[in-house]
């Protein structure tokens, strides 16, 4: 007889008198621990006895399949102990069999994802990252980690959190934007960064946080805007390939959802004719500014059914929705050599060929009427000499939400951020 | 004939009139193009007279490999492009010949960079965080990340960086201590987390920084604090091993650094042993106090000598030196189940197992005279169950500054944050 062992969370007592069960999830899958009152060695009887649910616990014993009970594995224990007492009433059942309403879930998220469904998320997640970072270090990449802490707001200063920093002023950054840029000019070739970013912005919606995870990505030396296109949609059909490949029946069945590996290329549609599309579609359209995520959704619609993908480059952006360091076409300086990149309807990129030329860089700021005081430290990376680059930004639970179809982005949040939110 | 690229920055020109010699460095090698001007094409000879050291520059043509040039290999170009021309006069040279004082080589850290010696660093790192995933990934962690926004100062409340968040105080995360915590109330077994934190010390020493990159374990149901030093053990084991047989010899060649695979069990010293080894090497000790950065360096001389190893355990630490949620031995009210790792005489890690009982956390947080209003939300992760759990928290900089050798904590770090410090 092999004597294994449990430790986890009691999320289920029932107790019949002379038998009792309790309903444990441990190593990945639910055992019912049977404690039949008349043989149980005292000790198991004296824990069982303070137990309340959610108690954390560990027992030992061995392990059976056992088609009669619901887990389908059943232990009768040798020892039990408790290891903590979980207080009562519960705020909320973690079980899952009743749902709690959004704002106790996210007050109480470390009940809230004892759920193994919800952790789930985060196991996804954690290899979306590796199998992410598995291309770029196979690519030759270097990983960087830029400050947070910054001396001038990283763009447009609109959205940016400030705080006192030993007599002075410093912001926090709202991408890596700059300092990648600044990695390419330091000959680093190429590079990447997972780490927080931060908008102060006040909107609450489904798709917005004030802290989010961004995954960074800049490359050197490319001879066209098309190459970061190539790039990121290779680098996409790997990681949806190994995912699927692990996780693609898990998903199916516990979000109903299908993996699917995208076929390159992706379509591409330019701004002009995505416009034409979503007013088609019923929605209202501003010419002037982004698709409206009523826009995204329907475009994302239209690419689904005539065009059988999930994913969409919008391309020619107009130069007055991007900022001054992305590239101009030759010839034509009223659009950009930028995309967004948009997944079952939301935009999860935003791709682009970067103005590597000082003056050029300086001349475009000028036209934005941005204060070149605020970005001199910036312009300074451009002075001796920088490569041509490109590269995209990449909001992980924005990904993660999408590829599970998760209601909002604080699904795939392990602790999520907005205006009103900043605990737990 | 195999025509091939080099892009790069201008290192050196050397115009001997007939002939002209650039040294580039592209693609993990110098290389030097030699530009015979009589019969170069007129393309060549028009995109060399623009050139000063440090321009941009593609060029094709075959390499060869030459002995008479030192860089070993070299092109006679068919094609050469000016990418962005650098400004003259360079405000420092990187090209490693002369050293600019560290003022100006961090206020120019894109040149500096500009230094493959120094762009190593970088590279090695990388593979650091990525062998240290790998053993994580495989043994079943979930990566997560925790918000650096938080609504209470996480430890003493000392140090910690405030600013303003929607009419409320704000705080960047001093470490995600509370929060990896939280991932083991919620039932995660084992979390990793590589990310920035924030410390407002306006000491500016060789081992401090405003913020840096943590890495951060926890890992649930451990029987015991020697469980997690066992795996911190055989997880450096791991990454020493892997980081040796790729970097080995560069690490040598480069640095004169001989990378050492430790031996297992690392020595372990108790902190009232150390007091007196410290005292006996003639470094003033504070005993109700942590080792100072001398007494650490002491300490890491005589275990190099005397035990021939450079990672020490510090053990036994007092209660008084200690956060009140590490566990103290059963019997024991006056240590903590706590240890430091020294690495060549210098502290990377704390490493501690975790005071997971309510009610004790509670009487450890009042004891220590902490408000327990500030702490609620971190109390609250306890009151419904919780595993026996430990972690650690470990450098990434301060780490590779050891492993290298390197004089400071700045050398390691991309662009590194102190207290008179925001820019770039």
């Amino acid at each position: 007889m092999v004597v294994q062992e449990i430790a986890g969370f009691v999320e289920e007592i029932r107790d019949l008198g002379s038998i009792l069960f309790l309903k444990v999830y441990s190593n990945g899958a639910y055992v019912q621990i049977t404690v039949k009152k008349k043989e149980a060695p005292k000790e198991v009887l004296d824990a069982v006895a303070k137990l309340t649910r959610q108690t954390a616990i560990t027992a030992a014993g061995e392990i059976n399949d056992n088609p009669a009970v619901k887990t389908g594995k059943e232990m009768i224990p040798k020892s039990l102990k408790v290891i903590a007492v979980s207080a009562e009433p519960l705020p909320l059942d973690p079980s899952g069999k009743t749902q709690a309403d959004v704002d106790t879930r996210f007050r109480w998220r470390v009940l809230d994802l004892r759920d193994p469904k919800k952790r789930l998320i985060f196991q996804i997640t954690t290899d979306f990252e590796e199998f992410a970072r598995e291309y770029f270090i196979n690519d030759g990449f270097i990983e960087i980690h830029t400050p947070k802490l910054i001396g001038a707001p990283s763009e447009s200063g609109a959205s940016v959190f400030a705080l006192p920093y030993f007599g002075r002023e410093a912001f926090l950054a709202q991408s890596p934007q700059f300092y990648k840029q600044m990695a390419m000019c330091a000959g680093f070739g190429k590079v990447f960064e997972i780490g927080p970013v931060f908008r102060a912005e006040k909107s609450r919606t489904f798709r917005h946080n004030t802290e989010f995870t961004s995954l960074d990505v800049e490359i050197s030396h490319i001879k066209s805007f098309d190459e970061m296109v190539s790039f990121e949609e290779s680098w996409l059909v790997y990681i949806l390939k190994e995912l699927k490949a692990k996780w693609g029946e898990t998903v199916k069945k516990e979000f109903g959802v299908e993996l699917i590996v995208p076929k390159t290329p992706f379509p591409r549609i330019s701004m002009k004719e995505a416009y034409d599309i979503v007013e088609k579609a019923g929605v209202e359209v501003d010419r002037s500014s982004d698709l409206s995520s009523d826009g995204e959704k329907a475009l994302g619609e239209y690419v689904k059914e005539k065009l059988n993908h999930e994913f969409v480059f919008l391309t020619d952006f107009p130069v007055s929705v991007r900022p001054f360091y992305h590239m101009k076409p030759e010839g034509d300086p009223s659009t950009t050599l930028s995309a967004d990149l948009l997944y079952k309807g939301v935009e999860i990129t935003t791709l682009a060929q970067r103005e590597h030329r000082y003056d050029m860089l300086v001349s475009q700021a000028k036209e934005k009427g941005l204060h070149l005081h605020n970005i001199e430290f910036y312009l300074d990376f451009f002075k001796y000499g920088a490569p041509t680059h490109g590269g995209f930004g990449f909001g992980i639970q924005r990904v993660i939400m999408q590829l599970l179809g998760l209601k909002s982005l604080r699904e795939a949040t392990f602790i999520p951020r907005d205006p009103e939110t900043l605990f737990p």
